[in-house]
């Protein structure tokens, strides 16, 4: 990965601010043949779309893709895929307070420290827009590995964490959550309202899972297919934490407890458990890829925080506070988990592409 | 990262097996005219080195690294530096049971199902072996960057962790864990002594902290500070979770609760929490840059564990118990903590130089 | 290099067919602070632009670049630019011809070798539209590197050499040629004219010299300055052969006609002469760097060529004849000038930041 | 390619100097499961080794290569693999006259330029004694692509360039110039001994034909195969050009001449020609792929040429002149040829990984 690239083999470039024209990605090294369309990409994108509900942002845009290259008669041709979204729904609203102060939790400052300047409208580069085009480059992904199927969820949020025995993966796309948890997705509409109306907001954690994945993929020891999902994962905007299998708890097991013992199958060895969530040695083991990630709460919110005005020409800040009026998603997890999911994608294409080129398959 | 390669601009290749004649690694990309010399690296590879202890594996290798290329009269030239540590303590032992079967948590079925065949000597490539050089490799990346102060430490072991308010750093190289608490190393000898005796074994957090870091290294989008730290430590052997800041604490906290507040300092603005773990955007903010991997469990223990064995002509796999006697650690994520301290050094170097190539200083 | 990007840490991503709706290219880790507008950049397309006298294809696009991110309030902010194109002169013409056969000289046999079909309209990705791109990208890279002046030109045209003795470089925009001798600029239009009206083709060499450029960008073994250039200035549609200061007439020389003797200067250096084009290691000199790429002839003739059909569903193919028709260039070499240029600037300035990140100057 | 590794997909890393204790290389990405032992490696490296007639350097290296890891039972891992051979014959000559001042035409300047000192014993990194690393990590290559032949030889010394007609490939091994003409080997002879008794050296140009290569390795647009060559051949010590098929002859012809006709063959296409040196729009055609390279003479001459002291502490050099006395080769081109057919070789087997990542085969 550098700077704006993401993938070894098929590697995706993403570009845009939020308050540009435009936002795209650039798709090389797709295999040829791949039937592809907007149709393809869309759904994706209106999953994750703002708007869709009192959930999540009232910034509303379309986010409508156009393949500008890249497929000649509605399949790839292996040459870059171009995608680009036009912004449309940018108000010409008021920046001056973000222009004059950082917002604690944001990158203002460190934007500011690391180019001596920023794009202030939005968040610039570093807005959550950005991640329309991994989702974008993602769906892509999902049709060079069409064996593999990925699903993600909200799998805890504000802290209330799912029931697993009510984990009802039908349902996941039947709420604004994502949640697959009906009794669950019932309470978080009372945290969201009331983090909302408190002018507050909330984290969450979205699992995802790979089901699919042939035993193989991944390598070590730099490229292993979990330390890959972990750099994925947390180059999402809020997130802090990734876990693959049992993650954390892991280290809380005894080496018995965390054996995935394994019986003769039919097809290859059955495992009689998932600690490692499919991967040993950063190699895929054949079990279900699984992994989790915590996102941090939106940093926007309309309580007033602590903060410094941009220094001044002798270089002096003043002591200020911001509250962050707007549209903002009272928790940033929730629209996250189409992200994740894409993420999951493009490391998994990127891998399968790395095997075949190593070993043949 | 690629493969056996880590880094961008400091770029680190590690090569060999647990049981060949030797381990090493290149180091590609160091500034000229840095003071070199074997007694730089040494030091870190003795904190690491097997065998100081009853708490760590009783295999006893003297890890002497030799220098072969990239000085001239004690100082880096700007060229490849090359490293290599000999194979000294290869027992001659009996490896038949591993190569007839899978230890479950090891990454032998994940190999052979990727090559097609495994050096089943003590874990070949997949053994932890290799983490030797990533340390040597940490050693050469803290003097690029001298003014930065790395420290790791055991955070937690077997679920029991540090009380943070008894943290004392003078307190960590004088117990066999990395631990900075007295009392909590008091318990861990327990702890360790009780796995062993049940052949058994543990889990361990190991944290780690960098301060010196300037504001303004790290980039976006992809390659993020926290990403790169995320797929670092996610590389090491053993290694199921990463959390950067207050990770998945922070998914539990509200906008306001997590916000690091700020205030007008003498050089820069001063923070008034760190819940961010010195990063936003993937940018340094000039905070300590903090971070916490999980290990999970050694998976080499004498407790039996359901498996199968290595198919035969027909591809016929046979159901079986494995035990994995010989000189194991009880809890790897102990040594681990040099590791994860080299990783952050490999990353924080790296980033310096980004930084540098495209900012200037 | 990968595919469709081109640099280590000013890394260009180009896309886009001739006969999309769009080309366009991303150059990512551009220094902050530029100023950067279309102005920068719309001069160097103008110049490479088709259709501007009858020496070249009749084509007509006006190529109007876009900065569709990466600039804020004029300056560039260090996050991709992001630039497009749109396709205008696309001749609704009937491509059948192209889509049944071969034509030798260009890609269409080894694309269809390659991905099992290809976009045949106009070439495709092939096409030499692509290298509008790298102009474009070309002129940001001047800005990165404001030491540097760089010039190209013509320096033979159908085997016709240009006399260096009356080498002016004011010549060189007047002429359709970018041609610096006038007596030979007007012997080459009759050249091309006759190659024209025999529906023939004539390939050509280009000349380019950067000065400014300080001792000590580039980087041995495989990041060599003039390695670098050679992949650049080879990536370019027809060109077969790359020279480096005296390139083949040195192999030629002896010893100690080859030396580049030094004396003592006031501010460094001074080389009594540049047969190794300003590189010694893959190291610059601080000399002039020099280099030459030989263009073949266009292969779009009127003149018939013996081809074979595409294998019909069967596998078998037909021989048959085909000629171009349409608008080409009788010599690409001359719009390869810009192009040259374009790509001498992108290894310089890529060469700084490199340069940079380990020297720190 | 970055610094010192080369290669997408097999990627080599070389490292050392020439006085150093040794030189070894990394070979990452190597498929698994290939029969590989010192014995597939060393008649390369004896082909290139010194000493071996009295038109080659007299020093004297045995340059036995060890392989360190990367294989098991003979064949290879697909982990990493470790090649190093031992420098021997290191005369503990007296270096101070190239510490003092700068050899014209070699690195010597550049790199104290670069780097702010260097390693000038036996002209440390920049020594042709790396390319030994290249051509047994060639050998390597060449087991990954069996179906490829690759054949180099002299194509011309000292501007006397073989007779075409006269080509017999049995005769390259039979000489000490690898030239395939007999005639032209004869004479060679006495150009070599005049140019040795003159104190002076002599350029050559290698030519290196590669076939079996299936159409389609290769890919746009800047991982062109060709372009991939040029940077490969480039950035071999000493040259200064290289060619693609007819290079810069091409330049020369017209349209009709340069086609490579094609008519229906049992196996595909059958070319009437091969101008464009089996490779269009960057991929493969299937015809026999053919570069050449241009050497510069060596630069060790013994003839005096005038040179500049390194400056002093005040930053003043001295006019000087300086020759060179020791063991040099009076034309580094000759012991080139193992050295471009490795690049050769490294540079297909590297595509036909990236080929097979993509495209399956």
């Amino acid at each position: 990965m550098s700077h704006n690239s993401f993938g070894h083999l098929l590697r995706v470039t993403t570009w845009g601010e939020s308050h540009g024209p435009a936002i795209g990605c650039v798709v090389d090294g797709c295999p040829p043949g791949i039937a592809l369309s907007e149709t393809d990409i869309q759904p994706f994108l209106d999953a994750r779309r703002p708007g869709t509900s009192r959930f999540t942002t009232q910034r509303r845009e379309p986010d409508e893709v156009r393949i500008l290259s890249g497929t000649f008669e509605g399949r790839t041709t292996g040459t870059p895929i171009s995608l680009m979204i036009e912004n449309v729904d940018q108000r010409s609203k008021d920046y001056s307070d973000v222009a004059k102060a950082y917002r604690p939790g944001h990158a203002d400052y460190a934007y500011d420290a690391k180019y001596g300047f920023r794009d202030y409208r939005g968040g610039g580069r570093s807005s959550a827009r950005e991640t329309a085009m991994r989702v974008a480059a993602g769906a892509v992904a999902r049709l060079i590995v069409p064996g593999v199927t990925i699903r993600a969820w909200t799998d805890e949020l504000g802290g209330d964490r799912i029931d697993p025995e009510r984990f009802d993966a039908e349902v996941i796309g039947s709420n604004p959550f994502f949640c697959p948890d009906p009794e669950a997705a019932a309470r978080w509409e009372n945290l969201i309202d009331n983090a909302r109306k408190a002018g507050s907001s909330l984290g969450a954690v979205v699992a995802c899972e790979a089901t699919g994945v042939p035993a193989g993929w991944g390598a070590p020891v730099y490229a292993k297919l979990d330390a890959s999902l972990a750099a994925a994962m947390m180059s999402i905007n809020a997130v802090k934490g990734v876990e693959i299998g049992d993650g954390f708890a892991a280290a809380r097991l005894s080496g018995e407890q965390n054996a995935d013992p394994m019986r003769p199958g039919v097809d290859g060895p059955v495992f009689l458990a998932n600690h490692a969530g499919g991967v040993a040695g950063g190699i895929a083991t054949g079990q279900p890829v699984t992994c989790r990630a915590a996102f941090k709460p939106t940093s926007s919110i309309l309580t007033p925080v602590p903060t410094i005005t941009r220094p001044d020409q002798d270089g002096k800040s003043e002591a200020t506070d911001i509250s962050t009026r707007g549209r903002h998603d009272p928790c940033v997890g929730i629209r996250g988990v189409p992200v994740v999911a894409a993420m999951m994608a493009l490391v998994l294409a990127d891998q399968f592409l790395l095997h075949r080129a190593q070993c043949g398959t």
